[in-house]
């Protein structure tokens, strides 16, 4: 579950957090794609040979899911949740079964609420590496933050 | 799985596809958000009640992730497959159990790939609304489309 500790007055741009590694198998990955992306490419290896990638591999939608599991975990620590109300997402290399994915998200900018003054819009950089240190995806999100104070449900 | 049925020649702006609904039950919002977003307001319809959304409602990445799953369904209906090299996605409104949601995805613009003639970048725009009629999920992508005869793994 998240570890909630950052309000709005504590942020700032620059700041980085980290979470991962976490691996995705052969099976997470056919699982996945059965569900949610029923392509020859993701749900069978053997068809995947002859496809676009020439091998397995996994829905960009599981790398996005899988990223937000790493930034819930750990590296979006934001006390009210990470609420997001829109990305940019690129996929600028697959991922294959046994890629142990992790995690850096970096604050971009912080803009107050114009409206609300107990929250700001924070804009995100989010970048999935595998374990090589290739970027598989990259994510902008604008996110609300919340004020110490000011967080829906008291905090 | 995927009705693949058309070529980058079959393909124009203005071109619509449609498809769903899938509904979205409690016990799936829970459980996605377990694996992937596990934060309170997805997992714990109690704790959601004094949250942001007042409410439980569902992970923005199951929204993407069930709207890919109906454009592999039928409203992408692609020969070589839905390829995306990236997206931009707005969630204006949230999700709730119950909720049947159904998507239009539509050609915005067809730009032929200069260094491949037998590929094109289509820029499509995928709608997803619930059964009210409200727009739960904007989401505008590249994707790469193949001419016939120019499909990897030959068709």
């Amino acid at each position: 579950m998240s570890k909630e500790s950052l309000y709005l007055d504590d942020l700032s741009p620059g700041m980085r957090f980290t979470a991962g590694p976490i691996t995705l198998t052969e099976d997470a990955i056919i699982a996945f794609a059965r569900e949610f992306d029923p392509q020859p490419f993701h749900t069978d290896p053997e068809a995947a040979a002859t496809s676009f990638f020439k091998e397995h591999v996994a829905s960009g939608w599981q790398t996005a899911a899988v990223t937000m599991r790493m930034l819930v975990d750990a590296a979006m620590p934001f006390v009210g949740g990470a609420i997001g109300l829109g990305v940019e997402i690129s996929w600028p290399r697959a991922v294959r079964p046994g890629d142990a994915l992790s995690v850096v998200m970096e604050i971009m900018e912080i803009t107050p609420s114009t409206w609300n003054p107990g929250r700001a819009v924070a804009t995100l950089k989010t970048t999935t590496t595998n374990q090589d240190g290739e970027i598989v995806q990259v994510m902008t999100s604008k996110n609300i933050v919340f004020k110490r104070g000011h967080v829906p449900g008291g905090r």
